[in-house]
């Protein structure tokens, strides 16, 4: 049974986000920016409208708790953007929630059940990982709010929330058993959905991201006078490293395995000096946490060979490791029946090779996501994009899901 | 003939300098900044006690104009340093220029000849490429100044000069026949001489350094959710550059070209992104103009095969062509019989593999240049250092070859 959304209403309020910090065709929205926080007003109004009693707490998230019913299920993503990169990353899923809220919670049909719909704070990871969500969970200590850093100025997070005015707010904390789960739906963010023609993409697990630092350690020299014999250049050393992964990675790696150096840094890093120290950011994904294990395991492997083999230091550090999380089989069910009376055979079940705050969530309770195609797989650009016709759809489904869900508990629980 | 220096001075003068930006055994004194304004002012008062009548000109370099002579020599180096780099390099060849002027002009046997002293801003490239000698030598713009920028921290080369109190001033000019010709002294910042234990270099030619910018343009996609096979990794594609170089240069080099990749830039430089794009300083040294521009082809060849076999594009982008400077066969035999009487059988001629302010004057006058040992062969680096020995060793040298030099002119013209 389809509980009809209002597609033109869905696509209003996107347009209407993405005025706020407009890039191009995409959105410039840091974490607890002007533009952020103009964001995050927004859906307190939105919320507002429907009585939700929104909130923004101290670390920036919102929250709409609605009327008191008996069966809720949380649902949400995040609405501030990578730099100058897509408008849907994490405002599609906040206006879904939005569009199901406005739809589930207003009907009498649903009079014992709400959707309450959240927005988690950097999720983007401007300041740390996923702060906002983990916050909520109970997973973030004020130490490491104290700690917390702006990744691309350096500001400190406390002061940036002070200017945002939540400095002296409490953190709104997840009541235990409050919710039958936590939904969300995203952006696929790569191209298989569209290379397949499908709409829909069952998130099946969430992959497991394992980022490590290479530092290499050579002998900063002058880049004239010292002979190449006797150089030991640390950027080269890691520029060979690099291409030794490329060589190796492949042949351990499973069918989605994905491996990436993001930021490489020679230091100094002037003209005429030779590099005497580098470092590397490398990470790996996969669905699998065997698959990691192993990945892991040739990375060291070949840190050692290029230390052994000289004539640079390298060596490798662990920074983080997030485990695969697994998606809850009812809820992945209720996405995929949604799915298929509205793109029926045009949807597939998929690991996300992204994270999201749903892998935070499903440590709590069961949790679901829901893809919508990207143009292109572009991501983290601001040329990410989605026809108006997938949106709905997926708007669609999503709160046909939800709907599924609560009906389901409304069922057991009467 | 010996001319005799006072060795203790040499160093007393050395060790002072130091004082001056202190950093571990080394200093920091970038161009322009308090520490290398204080320096200058400290030469200022050094040139005073010998009645030079110094000035500091409206570019940062430091002139000491003797009394009226028929014949004069010009001598000196700089006294900024790199960025937390070596105590010696520039400082070693002002203080040799003074101590000979201290020397020589106090002298009766040359009361018609006289040393003048200069101290050259900029030599490190801080805002640009060997400014202060070539303003001197007139071939630096108005608008060069407007345009130059600090490499460290950005800020304008005219705020910087407004600070140290020289915006208006006018910028001194070589007057011309004024000189005999120009001696330079200076560590050599390799490790030829210590490595073939000999005491001094007498230089030949200060090699041409060709400097390159490569680009790379990939497409800037989600590290979690691009597959391998469709990635466009800009940063991948500079690593294997890099790669490619240092497995095809050797082949094509000459016995002492250098290459270096002193910088190499992702961008964004996020961990969770695929760089969309990579620059890469890349440059090229040696004496001989055929090799560098053989180098070059084979460095354009390189890009161009990297560009065709995709999947980023490639493009290479001249910034810079110094070419190699030959010191005057003169200056260099002075040198070398200056050498054989203080360190017989302990020199040898070779080539510079830095840049230095002589191959702008040579381009006036007759020019040469001395080199003592550098321990370790290390520069660029607050570890520089030569032995007090080799310094004051290295001092005489100067001295008595500058002496030769005016005293072969003296002879001429009387």
């Amino acid at each position: 049974m389809t509980t009809p959304i209002d597609g033109t209403r869905v696509l209003r309020d996107l347009y209407e986000l993405r005025k706020i910090g407009e890039y191009k065709t995409g959105v410039h929205r840091p974490s607890l920016s002007n533009e952020h926080v103009m964001s995050l007003q927004w859906l307190v109004e939105r919320l507002k409208a429907i009585d939700a009693e929104p909130i923004i707490d101290g670390i920036g998230n919102v929250l709409g708790y609605g009327k008191p019913t008996t069966v809720k299920l949380l649902a949400g993503s995040h609405l501030e953007s990578q730099n100058y990169a897509g408008w849907l990353d994490g405002a599609l899923g906040v206006v879904y929630a939005l569009e199901a809220a406005r739809v589930i919670n207003c009907n009498d049909a649903f009079n014992a059940a709400a959707v309450e719909v959240g927005a988690w704070c950097d999720e983007e990871g401007h300041f740390g990982h996923l702060l906002g969500s983990r916050s909520f969970c109970g997973d973030v200590t004020e130490s490491e709010i104290d700690a917390a850093i702006n990744r691309t100025d350096s500001g400190k997070m406390r002061d940036a929330l002070a200017k945002a005015g939540l400095a002296q707010k409490k953190r709104e904390r997840l009541e235990t058993g409050r919710y039958i789960g936590y939904l969300e739906a995203h952006v696929e963010q790569g191209d298989w959905l569209e290379s397949n023609d499908l709409e829909a993409g069952v998130v099946t697990t969430i992959v497991g991201v394992w980022q490590f630092k290479v530092n290499f350690e050579g002998f900063q020299n002058h880049a004239g006078t010292t002979r190449m014999a006797i150089r030991k250049d640390a950027g080269l050393a890691a520029a060979k490293l690099c291409v030794t992964i490329d060589d190796c990675f492949p042949k351990a790696a499973g069918p989605r395995t994905v491996w990436t150096t993001g930021r490489l840094t020679l230091d100094p890093g002037a003209p005429s000096i030779i590099p005497g120290k580098a470092e590397m950011l490398f990470q790996i994904r996969d669905a699998d946490s065997r698959v990691l294990a192993r990945m892991e395991s040739l990375l060291y492997e070949l840190v050692a060979d290029a230390d052994r083999s000289g004539p640079c230091h390298a060596q490798v550090e662990s920074l983080r490791k997030s485990q695969p999380a697994k998606m809850d089989e009812r809820f992945q069910a209720a996405l995929e029946t949604a799915a298929e009376r509205i793109v029926p055979g045009k949807h597939t079940r998929m690991p996300s090779g992204a994270g999201h705050d749903a892998q935070i969530f499903a440590g709590q309770m069961p949790a679901g996501m829901l893809f919508v195609p990207s143009i292109g797989g572009i991501s983290h650009h601001w040329l990410e994009n989605t026809s108006n016709e997938d949106i709905v759809l997926g708007a669609q489904i999503f709160t046909d899901a939800a709907a599924d869900l609560l009906r389901q508990e409304l069922a057991v629980s009467s």
